[in-house]
């Protein structure tokens, strides 16, 4: 049970949004563009991926499963697959470039001033631009905003994880910004 | 300087929003919301301490400095009270209501899951509603985010902290969202 009366029965942040809708809207817009914009040269299952490996290094349920099932989707992976990324995606045969950016995500984890000049480099030598780097360091920020709301006000989450990976067709379709919160 | 190229010499988070207007919007409308909106019980001087507490935390000068100074201008009471408000809040004269807030916000910088079932308990018998603990958690978990933003791009920051003192009321009457980015 949610630490505060929600009034409603929505799981994760669906419930917070639905509770507060004046700060739902930026939240979503600033995840829209984010994650879904077109006008990015990370794709759309690069930076759902980011922001499944922050939250996972977060330990948040919700959007661990949420986001990994979209990056599931549009990176045409499994769960499994994604898993092995979250636990150790050195080793995994993402690119150099993504291998880079997520260790830069991982350190905006730990704190700000973790990010060192050597992972900067590190990133541009595999090809990232200021662009990618600055929306990934982004992303990671968000989503350690994001994980935090959902878990410091105990939402609830289905845990069956088939549920995400059967939403996220429809739910990618749908976007951030214009879906149903009550649907 | 910066781990990127922004092409500008803006400092802390106006260099980023500058670098990316089209994230800087969502941004700047969601601190607006949380912070600065009238329909709030918390007073904006409240919402500021909250931002001012989780970004000392987290390390953020930058951000600590100019929510300080926000909170001192609004609250009344100048640096060295701000000061002793971050470093040990229990010990200062704050209302009861705020010190199980900032208690609140402090487990959420830690993490979502640090927040406790007694801590909601305490802030309730305090006087705090529950919009007031939900803007609280998403504060807090928001400054989270604009923290490592700040520090994870390395941006710079002017070192004198009576800079942000002396700006504060005239940044405080133009709000987060209307500003011109370049002044």
């Amino acid at each position: 049970m949610a630490h505060i009366d929600l009034g409603n029965e929505l799981p994760g942040i669906r419930g917070l949004m639905a509770y507060r809708p004046e700060t739902a809207k930026p939240l979503n817009e600033l995840v829209e563009l984010l994650l879904r914009d077109d006008n990015n040269t990370l794709s759309r299952g690069e930076r759902e991926l980011i922001g499944t490996y922050v939250s996972s290094l977060n330990d948040c349920f919700f959007c661990q499963n949420v986001h990994g099932a979209f990056a599931g989707y549009y990176l045409h992976c499994d769960i499994q697959q994604i898993d092995s990324i979250k636990k150790d995606f050195i080793s995994t045969d993402i690119s150099g470039k993504m291998k880079a950016l997520l260790s830069i995500a991982g350190s905006v984890q730990k704190g700000g001033k973790q990010v060192s000049v050597e992972q900067i480099e590190e990133a541009r030598n595999m090809g990232a631009t200021d662009r990618e780097i600055h929306d990934t360091v982004l992303i990671a920020a968000a989503f350690c905003m994001y994980n935090r709301y959902v878990d410091g006000l105990a939402t609830w989450a289905p845990q069956d994880r088939q549920f995400y990976v059967d939403r996220a067709p429809v739910r990618a379709a749908e976007g951030y910004v214009d879906y149903d919160l009550y649907k």
